[in-house]
């Protein structure tokens, strides 16, 4: 079996497809929008990017893309916690710490503490962080990459765990646009909304059809339709906590509101310790 | 006067920063928390950073950040379109392109179309590539940034405007905790809601509270609350197209059914044509 992912090698796309698919043909795609027109174009089996608090990339191509490729279907969702280390040659005291803006970000705490006086400088993704130090092999310089890329790029771990936040996660959707495999029993569904118009009420009448049926919302976000300002799109996940029909019935009536509704899938989530 | 911005010079926050005050002492911060800290401390008298669909870091940053500080009030938002030119010391046939993922991702179409072989490479930042792309000075390599660059970094403009969807925008908010200036009459109110519990339908009972008063959302995001999984607030925008009582009352309603409310500002929207 082939699965695209979103690269380089030892980005945390990377690692969540290694958790899951150990043995498959792993493929590399520079972006978001790539990695899932490989799947769909059948160049690769299952596609496998970020969704939500990613470091690599931004989660609106994810949504952006899906909502444009309503063929592509979401068949798992994959939470990985995002644990970062401080990688070097050696332990110093160091002058420069490379990382992608984001690991930068979630380790503020640790780097003003340790490491006040270092110059943090940004990089295009946590990989090329740990290339340009294991590349340059000078003693003042370090990375902030994921615990798998330490061997990776033959770097030293100085610090583990330096991310500020201990419940900070990825999440990951496994995507096809075919069912090539079975990963068990649906917990959650996605859906795209588009409301009839931006009028006052709309969105709030779209989700009475899932509030008087005590059906869950665990996640909403509005996104720019690009049609023109102000025109929103809504992506909602469900739980598939209540009856099956419940949630066919809801959908149904937000359709005859004149809403219109794609499925981007329903699919089992998987939460990885480490 | 002092703005501090997300940096480096000439990022769209600094053109933003630059279109609204032209005369100021413009400071770049490496992130939107080292910003947002700055404007907090009176290092700045503003900060001014991306609050949707950026290029050069997460917004989610922005958000969470402001969550965390609400002294930091929004006094006024910034639209600016998202233009993207193809830099370069000499037109050529390009074997490599440099730039930010996303404006690697925004200019798809035209990249395919013109340099199907080139080999797209991604940077930390849009003014990374134009910085790498001066300083090699080679004739098969470019950068994909904003027409500022191109002066900013005595590159030509070897075709303009290629990003894939004309409307491509970026939102900036002008965050500060004291009102340091007039910025007009307010257009918008942004709001943090953290929900009694994660109960089915707590989310339609607050929207009920807008929806039945005819105020408008014209943003609703659902964001991690750090604590622990599936626990998420509510960053919404409301148009202040209804009597300012209605939404005083609607917030209040909110209160008295246990949720929390945290009030991120009330603002004008400016957007520019260019």
């Amino acid at each position: 079996m082939k699965i695209g992912y979103l690269g380089p090698e030892s980005s945390f796309s990377y690692h969540a497809a290694k958790r899951q698919f150990d043995t498959a043909d792993l493929v590399a795609y520079a972006s978001i929008p790539a990695c899932l027109q490989a799947a769909l174009q059948a160049e690769v089996d299952l596609a496998i990017v970020p969704i939500e608090n990613s470091l690599e990339g931004s989660v609106h191509a994810t949504i952006d893309t899906l909502s444009q490729n309503p063929e592509l279907q979401v068949l798992a969702e994959v939470i990985l916690p995002i644990k970062q280390q401080l990688l070097a040659v050696n332990p110093a005291d160091f002058q420069k710490i490379y990382s992608h803006p984001q690991a930068l970000a979630q380790s503020q705490k640790f780097l003003a503490t340790n490491y006040p006086l270092a110059e943090l400088i940004p990089t295009a993704s946590t990989a090329a962080a740990c290339e340009y130090v294991a590349k340059q092999h000078a003693d003042q310089i370090a990375a902030i990459a994921s615990f798998e890329a330490a061997s990776a790029y033959g770097l030293e771990i100085v610090s583990s765990d330096i991310q500020d936040n201990d419940f900070n996660q990825t999440r990951f959707w496994i995507v096809s646009p075919k069912k090539v495999m079975d990963f068990g029993c649906a917990e959650k569904m996605s859906l795209i909304l588009t409301l009839p118009s931006n009028q006052a009420g709309a969105l709030h009448q779209m989700l009475a059809a899932f509030g008087w049926r005590q059906i869950n919302l665990s996640k909403i976000e509005s996104r720019p339709l690009k049609t023109s300002l102000g025109e929103y799109f809504f992506v909602v996940d469900l739980l598939l906590n209540r009856p099956s029909e419940l949630i066919e019935n809801a959908i149904e009536e937000i359709e005859l509101l004149g809403g219109m509704v794609v499925r981007l899938g329903a699919y089992p989530v998987t939460i990885t310790s480490d």
